[in-house]
């Protein structure tokens, strides 16, 4: 888990894979005996076909990552999972939706904009046997860097040419409100200069929804505000499949899930974002469905019940059979 | 978690990986945006690289599975860690180990002797740049058929033609013993033709070893008798990294982590493998160890932690980083 020379190496492919070069990471890995399994995994939800795309992970300090709690506490929570006692890895996975006969990305990753043990995502994207260029619609879950920047790469070339883009109406009006920006303090200026980077260019083809949407066959828009004004789950259904796309509703579930009163700092309202995920919680644990989180360690996918006053989150058992 | 045709498709790759065209699982999917990532895993545990190489899966009915428990109580368990409440969902999980300049396996798989939804392990061991023809040992834990069936396909024919092969004393001892085999009941003697059908062609080269040999640069066997009469985990270690493989001292961990006490129908001396189960279990979980289970969900690596008179399994959370 710490950073090294092949961590860095291994976020070189997808540069690669932006290019127009038919590169594969599995290709590549199967000459060499080294590198990790491309990481997309594959997992039906009634006839929609659902593809969690890993696009690595970044390391924060734990010290200051939980804003209402004691470190010694954050520490032994890391303890009880088996992680690092001084940081924690957050991974990021969008979800690839086939659905209605068309492609549909749930967020984009960290492009070539976060952190060197990110930006793996077009190469798993790749991997999996999509390609971007046929990606019909892209919906976004809200306006945080490492959900939108793989949209657009830094020289500003738009990575998915054809698609449609749909978003939160109410993050729309929030980062695009220039009023806002100039209001807000230095710190986060930067944040809502990468939205413009991101969306300014399309400004007028961007499709606004509002919570309750179905916003692409089968996908219902979730209003789940507080990590940011419009940050929205997704529910998906199929027959008898049902899927929570749960978005940054909790940041790692070792935390979070476990510890659901406790608020990380990218939560812009922290009252707010903790009334949304007590309620989403309780809500999906109760009908036991299945759940995507955003920075649940890959594959990204499980369930949550309840535990006491708190939760546990439970991975999905890995399965070759989709 | 259903069969299917697909599910039966997913498991032809095997199949071709095991002619002599240089098919791999990564490249064949990355035409057609449908199939599972390939099934494999890498870490470090110091200097030794281990890639775990998924086999596939088998499903058993849930009744009649643990000889010592109410069905309602094994119904309980699987809700818990939601899993089926009909039948158990049973993966295959081999480790390679490149070690001191070798490739060494431990366990081979099913072969083309498993349930249909088994058998992907060639695909996947090729998939993660290996090939069958460089590996220089194979050594087994004990002698059930989805840890030995992969060395000898059903035509006869050797998977690791170079391979140097390592056996538990114990469990040389008990399998090729004719007048055990004679003396079994007739449900059992299948196992031994089955041991036979793979090591009488090469019983003069095999080498036995004894529990606490260093059988390759790092690996220890460690007693761990009940399951079968020669049944053996091993210890891994390399500079400050160690590794427990624990082979089938659990069957599923939401089964029998869960519940140590609990007996499958696999164990042939139930006793003994409860009593190797709990010792095994209270040794890794006070010194924090990091595990592989044979049986537990892929990639079959986590830790245990104590829970009251029991023990709970928390995977290890995937990285891109080796």
């Amino acid at each position: 888990m710490t950073l090294s020379r092949r961590t860095v190496l291994a976020a070189a492919p997808a540069l690669a894979a932006a290019s127009s070069l038919p590169l594969t990471a599995g290709s590549a890995m199967a000459q060499t005996a080294s590198g990790q399994a491309p990481g997309f995994y594959r997992y039906k939800v009634g006839d929609i076909t659902v593809t969690a795309i890993n696009d690595g992970f970044a390391q924060r300090p734990l010290e200051g990552f939980v804003r209402n709690a004691e470190l010694g506490d954050v520490k032994k929570a890391m303890e009880a999972a088996f992680l690092p006692a001084d940081r924690l890895p957050i991974s990021f996975t969008t979800l690839v939706l086939q659905t209605g006969g068309k492609t549909v990305l749930i967020d984009t990753g960290n492009g070539d904009s976060g952190a060197p043990t990110s930006g793996t995502w077009l190469a798993n994207f790749r991997a999996a046997g999509f390609d971007p260029a046929n990606v019909d619609t892209v919906v976004f879950s809200h306006f945080h860097g490492d959900h939108i920047n793989g949209f657009r790469l830094k020289d500003g070339s738009a990575v998915f040419p054809k698609a449609e883009v749909m978003v939160p109406a109410d993050e729309w009006a929030f980062w695009m409100d220039d009023a806002k920006m100039n209001a807000a303090p230095d710190a986060m200026k930067g944040a809502f200069q990468g939205v413009r980077r991101v969306f300014a260019p399309i400004a007028k083809d961007v499709k606004q929804f509002a919570a309750g949407k179905e916003v692409v066959p089968g996908v219902v828009a979730v209003a789940a505000p507080g990590h940011t004004p419009g940050h929205t789950a997704f529910a998906v259904t199929s027959g008898s499949g049902r899927l929570m796309v749960m978005s940054d509703t909790t940041n790692h579930p070792a935390l979070f899930v476990a510890n659901p009163d406790w608020s990380a700092v990218f939560d812009m309202d922290a009252d707010g974002a903790r009334a949304t995920r007590r309620k989403l919680l309780d809500m999906v644990a109760s009908e036991r469905m299945q759940l995507a989180f955003y920075h649940a360690p890959f594959p990204a996918t499980g369930y949550v019940a309840k535990d006491g006053n708190a939760f546990r989150f439970v991975p999905v058992q890995w399965s070759p059979a989709i």
